[in-house]
């Protein structure tokens, strides 16, 4: 399969140049003897909508002015530019701070003396979430993801099969691991696809079923790219997903548990996440379809009684939730997710083990992708 | 650096034939007409044992004897055998089963009259800590780990560096996988090492410090190979710092945060766990270094005041458990752990980065590591 398009990517250069040019503003107001401000788009949630079109989460046209003299917002003000300073010193020096990293090497404390003469103190920051917050806005305000700023953070994700890699120049053949995957690293922007003979992507919510797939090799026998993103997926897996689906048109097949927190998962591969849509736009893979475990699995795949799971009170509440979300009102998910109301039962993808280890991988994967029993 | 000694690596083959020697000694004895039982090492802590000469926890020499015959003891002795075959199935069918997946198919449902004729329904199993249990009981019987019998768990670890191996045949340089790294496969003994080039291993605590590190390309610069397992190591990653330790010699550090966690996490890669003691023999590192951070660097490395986090009563009451154990009463460790439960106050990694982004990378590890700065 050949490309279909890519989107330029950024270089180095054009992602110091477009972080200054946030700083510039500010700079050029000054100069111009104007009061500084910066605009940052809104992150709250009523600045979240669904964009039934493209089919995921999307932040609204709401911005915050955030003006050095306005006594509310100076605060912020400075640690937006503090923050910008520390990032942009990073990139000019090659550096990969992590998000913590940011935290520390901006923390420091200002004494200063009040209109009434009192000697104050206040720190830059106090915690972490604070500056992580003030990264996300700076991510909004130039268009620009955390991951290609060079700031580094958790990374869970691993992928194996039919495809071949460049990265910092070498060629890494993803059929050519033994035992092992490749760790998604934290910019997969950077990765260059040389060639994909996949003919799907199959992303796996569980690491040890990826594991036993990648040792029986399922992705040569089943001509197939697999994908964990370990449960809750983080943004640079998102990332890969969403490329391989944009890219190379790849069909993406979600493989998760049946209960609501399986169900959730895929849609956060599909349409993002409330907190993160901002990032929809970038990471969301709005052609991801689910292809199970789905409740209807249950008889149709005749799961034993003693294999089935009583559903917690936090399971009905988070299923309650996803049939409000504007992204699970098909047919097909309605009545999934009110027969898991019904029956309050779930089921773990390895019950089907039930029908002998070699069911998952020998039956009902292919069966599922060839009868198109995926839903979306 | 050339590889000093590597003991023999059980093939598939073999492990089949120790998994069957294990249900022929009660085959054997049913056919000699004897009472069938299983003699099980005791994993509990009373036969759990510090052993000094070797510097790790050990399973003593108690065993217990599971007997068919024995009401207490028969529900356990089928487990065991139920379990077994299950997994030998498994091997001899070339199948990768999770441990979730053997929960689920060994679970049935046994009925049967009792001797008053009363109709009765026994699970195989309620739960997977009662079958992951015995798994654990058929390690140490068969003195396999659960990675050799080809059984696939959550796998968190990742190497990347100055070293080259191979694995199912293919060659794997890992100073050649560009921005990613390369995962630990659930059995590292099945990897086999063409070449170390490397001074050293630096096993990381956290994930994000190992990507900033890897995109940094530190192992280049320093010579020497990066692993991260991310908090709490898992098994595999354990077992692949052990041989590297073990077979090649290369001195391990550990670069931890300054708490008890992260004393904790170096202990368990260097002396194992009390509830893995039985695996020791094979997990642990005893040579492993602590590279930091320490509370004496606190002082030694101007951390400032405001980049402290105070020790929460959980940190105080692991810290005192470390002071307890066998492998923390070295002079510099139980100054460490004083000073910790003096002062109450903690550090991360990441603080360091008060000095600049480099500092961790250009100056305190090779730093450290060149002034024989780490503890043991």
């Amino acid at each position: 399969m050949s490309r279909k398009r890519r989107k330029h990517i950024l270089t180095d250069k054009e992602i110091i140049m477009r972080l200054e040019g946030l700083g510039k503003l500010v700079v050029d107001r000054i100069m111009k003897e104007e009061r500084p401000y910066l605009e940052i788009p809104l992150r709250t949630l009523s600045n979240t909508i669904w964009n039934e079109k493209k089919g995921m989460l999307m932040l609204g046209p709401k911005k915050s002015i955030r003006s050095f003299f306005d006594i509310n917002e100076s605060k912020k003000f400075m640690q937006t530019l503090l923050m910008l300073s520390l990032i942009i010193m990073a990139r000019r020096e090659n550096d990969y701070p992590t998000i913590r990293d940011l935290y520390y090497t901006g923390k420091h404390t200002l004494e200063y003396i009040d209109h009434t003469g009192k000697k104050r103190r206040e720190e830059t920051w106090n915690s972490q979430d604070e500056s992580n917050t003030i990264i996300q806005d700076i991510e909004v305000a130039t268009g620009i993801l955390r991951e290609q700023m060079g700031i580094m953070h958790d990374m869970k994700g691993k992928i194996v099969g039919n495809m071949i890699i460049r990265s910092k120049g070498h060629r890494i053949d993803l059929t050519k691991l033994g035992y092992g995957a490749y760790s998604i690293p934290p910019d997969p922007d950077r990765i260059e696809i040389e060639k994909i003979f996949g003919d799907y992507v199959l992303v796996i919510e569980k690491d040890a079923i990826f594991q036993r797939l990648n040792l029986e090799e399922f992705w040569r026998k089943q001509n197939c790219i697999l994908i964990t993103g370990k449960g809750q997926p983080d943004r640079s897996t998102r990332r890969l997903v969403r490329r391989l689906w944009e890219e190379y048109g790849l069909p993406i097949y979600v493989l998760t548990d049946c209960d609501s927190y399986g169900f959730y998962i895929y849609s956060v591969y599909k349409s993002g996440s409330i907190s993160l849509s901002y990032e929809s736009i970038r990471l969301a893979t709005p052609g991801a379809r689910f292809l199970g475990l789905t409740v209807s699995d249950i008889k149709d795949y005749k799961i034993p009684r003693n294999f089935i799971i009583k559903a917690t009170d936090n399971d009905i509440k988070r299923a309650k939730e996803l049939l409000r979300y504007p992204w699970f009102k098909s047919k097909a998910w309605i009545k999934e997710i009110k027969l898991f109301l019904k029956r309050k039962e779930k089921v773990e993808i390895e019950a089907l083990s039930g029908h002998g280890f070699k069911f998952l991988s020998h039956t009902y994967i292919p069966e599922k992708i060839e009868k198109k029993k995926w839903i979306v």
